[in-house]
């Protein structure tokens, strides 16, 4: 989360029970897989409220088909905000997706996500346009998981710049030009395996220090 | 490290053993208790070689009085260049020397003077003067250890602006003066316990955003 008071109404008729393991599990891949500066308010708060007035057939356990119409429902709406959250961070220019595979365990995959996207050096790298697989690489490295390089790929904008621990031929003006959109994303495979994740960041810029700087308590 | 290449000489005698304890534990004080924006560099490398040429009684194990004294002689060293990395950190306008205490172990203080220091959100109030103590102990309650909000304190140059849970009756314009000057000081008491760390970093201003943002590989 990144200072954030989400409060999400639905009238579907669905238990309390499965409605917080719904809510939880959208959490873990939306609100808790964004990170503006790596900062947490002690606001953060996600609240989802069920008033059963659309009279369906109840859905009374985390499961079943109705179950997962739902999941998928709420957790389309909570990926859009998570991705507005992130794309209103203090001065963004640029909203990033950071996706990273091949990890031995989703969580793992998450750690490295969460390390990329929090480091200042890449962030103000894609403020810059600038496709510097080095501290991509680099974030991924001091994230705490170990992998080998000579299995690693990192792809930007859709421009394979970095296999095998080396960069690749790629044209940098190509890849900066298209740094210039406003979304933009990293992909980071670290080997093999089946884990996988997700995080959504924002690029790190003067409207961040003049934001943060010139507020005063 | 903050992206370090350090290089130190001694012509003490000193055996290979000793001297190898001794750097490791400065290190971790000293190099390994700085930050400029969280980030690390595949360069950084600390490397200490002694000659014996001073003609010294060896000094053959890692205690006894000489080689107290050569510890203390490398500690200040390395406390010295240490500091100086985190005041040359980019665009840095001041340096801040985070010092925690009153947790069960050391482990746990270095761990909330490593958020504080790392916090973009406070090294952007340090840029700006701002004694802004929500940031600061905030940064300090998502560090993963825990403790009573009731039995903390936190000391700005020398000003007590919380204690237990709640700001002091601290005059604003006063803190913000002693902010302005170029090396200022974080404390954060956590409790009564014997834990304690220090770390040094720098502030977060438009000089680091310039630098990192404009570069290109």
């Amino acid at each position: 989360m990144a200072t954030m008071l989400s409060y999400i109404v639905t009238d579907a008729a669905i238990s309390p029970k499965a409605l917080q393991v719904a809510f939880s599990a959208v959490t873990d891949e939306t609100f808790n897989a964004i990170t503006v500066d790596g900062d947490t308010s002690t606001n953060d708060t996600g609240i989802l409220m069920a008033s059963g007035a659309a009279g369906n057939r109840p859905i009374n356990k985390p499961s079943g088909p109705d179950y997962r119409a739902f999941y998928h429902a709420l957790l389309s709406v909570c990926d859009r905000l998570a991705l507005q959250i992130a794309a209103d961070g203090e001065g963004a220019t640029h909203t990033v997706t950071v996706y990273v595979g091949g990890t031995a365990t989703d969580a793992e995959a998450k750690r490295i996500a969460r390390t990329i996207a929090d480091s200042p050096l890449v962030k103000t790298a894609i403020a810059g346009c600038d496709p510097n697989w080095g501290r991509i690489v680099a974030a991924a490295g001091r994230s705490g998981v170990t992998f080998d390089p000579s299995e690693t790929s990192l792809t930007v904008c859709g421009f394979e710049i970095f296999r095998a621990g080396t960069p690749t031929r790629y044209v940098a003006a190509e890849v900066a030009q298209a740094l210039k959109q406003r979304e933009v994303s990293i992909v980071f495979l670290a080997g093999s395996g089946p884990g996988k994740a997700r995080f959504y960041t924002c690029d790190l810029t003067h409207g961040y220090i003049t934001i943060n700087a010139d507020y005063h308590t």
